[in-house]
């Protein structure tokens, strides 16, 4: 089966976390990613814990199905070899602070100079332009300033990070879609692009309703807990051995949780009838429920909700939901066999495809694993070249 | 300028938010959305509120530049029109839960043989596969199964619930990038395909780094509050009047931050003398700067801390974030004018490309508004059919 993007060639100067998720989606979907690396350190997350034996795990899991080549970039040959490679490739992806790019001449103006069809994306901070432009941004200070944290926690708590780094993540997802749009209009142009994607514009852009809220009444919204703040009952519910999440989206199965509780007279109790009343009396209704749900545990909970289809669900721990039965059928969960590491349990490619289904291919690389390959196969260089490149300390 | 995906149509079937937010960001980058709705109700989320007049803001931040047409997908003579655009569409999306559409008889295999080259986009709860398929699910139960909430939340206490409902806005983003690889495959192969994105996979793939601390160490991941768990410091610290977020993420800006504090004589203090010392003594430690940084606004504290180069940033609430000058030069808040409600801020796209900017052009459409126009000129209908299906109540 072919893959998606096969063909696509992505040079990769990615380092830890947002532009390599851009550029693992890409690799997921058969673009061969060619990651160049420092001479000697590589990307930074090759030092992240935990560690398998010395290969970094968290490292490992970002970085699944791309190749490495070392290429010290301060060193003028260095730069000629990757203006070569630009010459070749169809994307160059990048997340160093803006205007790094520009002080090794190798910035968008240049490359696409080389190639008019290269397609570049840089991957920052706060963006490209606008007064903070360059300034360093980690994905703790993008949550903060963008608005995630003062919309997540308890109720009546303080604003709350979200504990995946969902701000290098989605600038990561953003990316690979500005990269396949330009892509979509290279191919029927011919003409390249440069896409500029930033963490705090990421998150900006995933407030959802929190600015029409905030525009609309001129309340600002701040942290609710667990519970949606408009429907009910909509939120966990302590079992006998936990939690289970209930979410009853609508009358009818407002009704059907009634029956599912054996509290059937509540169906006709008028102070639940409709989602506006059960919202109004929330807190008087959602001990009532709580009182019933802690006298059986999660696991009967569970089985006794789908039976009655009310959506539902546990919290499941990072154990539980690596053997979640639908997560496994899915294969949302890979292991893939490393050279040096050995076995290691990773994230599938979420994006099941009918005709060109991704995935993991390959495990991560070894720093600069595929340098000699790379410069033969792609710049035809002979063993000679490659050798004097190597005294020379160009890799 | 022309947009990425100018002249792409796209027939949406969605609603609420993970479909929608989907078309939205295709929409932004040019496509041709048609919003295909229910006579007399549409999407659901035209019910939400808050409303500006008899509009959802949320309804209209999720649908700008969609066309919106009615159609009774009940009635044999509206499956047939649906079936008519099939043929002149390139993208199909849906969210409906797994069975539904195949239950109209238009599901992915009846809508290949129409139009082989249509790429059909699912986007469900559960995916089309696995024994929870046909189980509907809300963002709240995917971010409780999927493990985001375990390691959300204060350290100590409870899993917690994202506040934008990022199980269904990270499905719409891993849709968009699935519907888009796969129209790549299409420009090179002429072969469609069906892409089955599931929010409980989107969930897994997200959870970064957790999965590799979990089957490294075999310790569950926790929630961690909203300190860093391996660099020191790296949180929110108390102002005179707030928070500011620091992110001291090297040895160096540990010293850059040492001076900015007037605490230069903790450069030499060997508790804190390297990343994992600091992180060591991270009880010590945070005290000591929160003494200082209590001295001072947080106005105060994000120029000095600027000044001395080390990231840092306030924790916004939604009024700072869509007033912020960084997100404003970006063009990250944009105002359209509705013929009905009049003018509504919204977020724009994060997407910035140097050819084919992407962008707001037109407000969401009122339900039903191009039902007309859509039947003409996409079908090439005359005013007399169209008046004969009104009269069958096919729109």
């Amino acid at each position: 089966m072919r893959q998606a993007l096969e063909g696509i060639k992505v040079l990769d100067l990615t380092r830890v976390l947002a532009g390599p998720y851009a550029t693992m989606v890409m690799a997921d979907l058969g673009a061969d990613v060619i990651k160049i690396e420092a001479p000697g350190i590589g990307d930074d997350s090759r030092q992240f814990g935990p560690y398998v034996g010395d290969e970094s795990a968290y490292f490992m899991s970002l970085n699944r199905n791309k190749r490495s080549i070392t290429l010290n970039l301060k060193e003028e040959k260095a730069k000629e070899i990757f203006q070569e490679m630009v010459k070749k490739a169809d994307v160059v992806v990048e997340n160093y602070r803006p205007g790094t790019m520009e002080k090794l001449g190798l910035g968008y103006e240049e490359l696409k100079k080389i190639n008019p069809g290269i397609i570049y994306a840089a991957c920052s901070g706060f963006g490209h332009s606008g007064p903070y432009s360059k300034r360093a941004a980690y994905d703790a200070v993008v949550q903060g300033m963008g608005g995630i944290m003062s919309i997540t926690g308890e109720k009546g708590g303080r604003p709350t990070r979200v504990g995946p780094s969902i701000g290098d993540i989605t600038a990561g997802l953003f990316s690979a879609i500005g990269i396949l749009a330009a892509l979509h209009y290279r191919n029927q142009t011919g003409i390249g692009q440069k896409v500029d994607v930033a963490m705090l514009d990421c998150q900006v852009a995933i407030l959802e309703n929190a600015i029409a809220r905030y525009v609309v009444t001129g309340v600002v919204p701040k942290p609710a807990g667990n519970r949606h703040t408009s429907i009910t009952p909509f939120e966990p519910f302590e079992t006998a051995d936990g939690e289970v999440m209930i979410a009853a989206g609508n009358d009818a199965l407002w009704e059907k949780l009634c029956e599912a509780l054996g509290k059937e007279e509540w169906i006709q109790d008028e102070r639940f009838q409709t989602n506006p009343l059960r919202t109004k009396h929330v807190e008087e209704l959602v001990p009532m429920i709580q009182e019933i749900t802690r006298t059986k545990t999660t696991a009967e909970w569970l089985k006794i909700l789908d039976q009655a289809g009310v959506p539902n669900g546990p919290i499941n721990t990072i154990d539980k939901v690596i053997e979640d039965p639908q997560v496994l059928a899915r294969e949302m969960i890979v292991e893939v066999e490393h050279p040096v590491a050995g076995k290691l349990k990773m994230a599938g490619t979420p994006i099941k495809m009918s005709e060109t289904q991704g995935g993991v291919r390959a495990p991560a690389p070894l720093l600069g694993q595929h340098t000699e390959e790379i410069l033969k196969e792609l710049l035809g260089y002979s063993d000679e070249e490659i050798e004097d490149l190597k005294k020379e300390n160009i890799f």
